[in-house]
């Protein structure tokens, strides 16, 4: 396998050591423990405590969000695996300083679980826990179960919008509410254009043949729903926007923020391409961009392929997208 | 090809369609055509003007340093190909505000003939031009034949710190100096784990076997200065590091910055496995490490591998290097 990577059982602590060597003004590791990032700096009395967690090979997802402004500390599995309960347990104390500690994650089995115990935990230690639970996936599970969706790419807004809230000391039912409104209004689709390799694996997650795409791609290098012929960009744009629009729906007179995210492998050059068509798109539809994100947000490793995701802000929503945050792999000033 | 794209001729105006779509508050095109990049803000009167160029596929290089504290323009080849000496002429003119301009490019052939060409034309326009040109690739060609180099990902110092010093009023001479001061203190080498396919072309731009690297890789898709079996990480980085260091020479007690790039395909967890061992090595030589950058900085579309630049630090660099940055690829708040 084409990777620049040791013995790959040490391939996710290598890696989090090089982060933490990188960016230790922003985060550290709790007790000795690689796989418990929490940031860096001191905890604010009174502040609710934001932590997630979830499987490596998605960077910057998930530990690359801990820092001012979005979350305070996140439990870091092996390649598409999640953490245990005690770390996102200790993670949990580590950072809660009276207020309660919010748990934001994606819609995956394992996570559920040991969040739940988390939370188990936390209470017996008079830890007051709440859960949030991102399932943006459109492709993943019809209208009417949305439950069932994946949480992809669309998680970021979620620890955007209640990171910046949280930071302006709102209370832990009041943060909850906000990333479950942001929960609400986001929707995300993606297509695959090749498989990626779990470096223990060894191989391939799926066989592509050349001119076919994957629609319907998670981030874990699972195949998509449905394999199909490789079309334009500009096709592949209309169907998803089509899926994603109908599904909230989101109608003219609307604002969204529009996140086109990478895969991979793909690179930024087809990320404008596909933007290009997105405004296109909106504008038909009389719907506002209000402030386009554009990059690697929520990985799976080398795959090739990209995401479009579309928030729907509102002037509270819009306020708190705004804020400006600092951590190791997003940075945003102030937005006008 | 596994692209998302439209017809491979219009790959590169709907790429800037795109571009200017999302960041139409940092950057404009230019008398109507889209390879002319401008900053979209009023251009200040005494600043020195700062313009580059090149091919197409490498983003953020070139044209995502335009911005503020960074590049005033850049024009816009096709995939791999120089712009057009015109091109990179209408941007002098639009760009100089009586004070001049300094070209920054990096050492092909194509851009060097069309930016000496600009010149010429600025110059019977009575504009003073200055040129600095990027030659950081120390796998390229031996020390000795330096100026036969090419340019890689080092540029994107060159273009911050010399951006910093415009910022702050410098004269053209001042800012050239700093620019060639940059250059004579960076170096890079990378390796290429696949190669890339350039859409009008529609196969890969070399023949790469599963388990082999390229090493000494440019960013232009070609080969690289030689064939070997891919090893691990840490010794790829330590025969890099080998290179860099001996060439300057980076001795102990120097300061540098460090940025781990990645050409396309390669994941950013790899990106920290490198940088973990490229602080081991710095450490045990001696070498302080002030400001380590990592991601995607000059890449070669969806090519996999990596680079690594080192910076040498003065006060002067440094802290033109702190100074805050503002363009569509690349934000900086002022850094302690």
């Amino acid at each position: 396998m084409q990777k620049i990577i040791n013995d790959p059982k040490n391939f996710i602590d290598e890696m989090i050591e090089g982060i933490l060597e990188a960016h230790s003004d922003h985060i550290r590791c709790i007790k000795g423990d690689l796989r418990c990032i929490a940031r860096s700096d001191e905890k604010k009395p009174g502040k609710v405590g934001l932590s997630t967690g979830g499987g490596s090979g998605h960077l910057p997802l998930f530990l690359g969000y801990v820092g001012k402004g979005m979350l305070d500390a996140c439990a870091v599995g092996n390649v598409f695996a999640s953490p245990s309960a005690e770390q996102m347990f200790e993670l949990t104390k580590a950072i809660d300083s009276g207020s309660g500690v919010l748990y934001i994650y994606g819609n995956y089995s394992g996570d559920i679980i040991n969040f739940d115990m988390a939370a188990e935990m936390a209470d017996l230690e008079g830890i007051k826990v709440e859960q949030v639970v991102a399932a943006d996936d459109v492709a993943s599970s019809p209208k009417g179960a949305e439950n069932k969706r994946r949480g992809v790419a669309g998680i970021f807004y979620v620890y955007k919008i209640a990171g910046a809230y949280a930071e302006e000391m709102a209370s832990l039912d009041e943060v909850k509410r906000m990333a479950e409104k942001v929960c609400a209004n986001v929707r995300t689709m993606g297509v695959g254009l090749s498989p990626c390799i779990i470096p223990e694996v060894g191989k391939p997650t799926f066989e592509m043949k050349e001119g076919e795409m994957e629609i319907g791609i998670g981030i874990h290098g699972e195949a998509g729903i449905g394999k199909g012929r490789l079309e334009t960009a500009d096709m592949i744009v209309k169907k998803i926007m089509k899926s994603i629009l109908e599904d909230l729906p989101y109608r003219s007179g609307d604002e969204v923020s529009v996140l086109v995210n990478g895969l991979g492998a793909t690179p930024m050059e087809e990320l404008y391409v596909v933007y290009r068509k997105v405004a296109q798109i909106l504008k038909a539809e009389g719907i506002k961009i209000y402030h386009p994100y554009l990059g690697e947000f929520a990985t799976s490793m080398e795959m090739a392929g990209m995401s479009i995701s579309l928030l729907r802000l509102d002037d509270e929503l819009k306020k708190l997208l705004q804020k400006p945050a600092r951590t190791p792999f997003f940075d945003q000033i102030q937005l006008k």
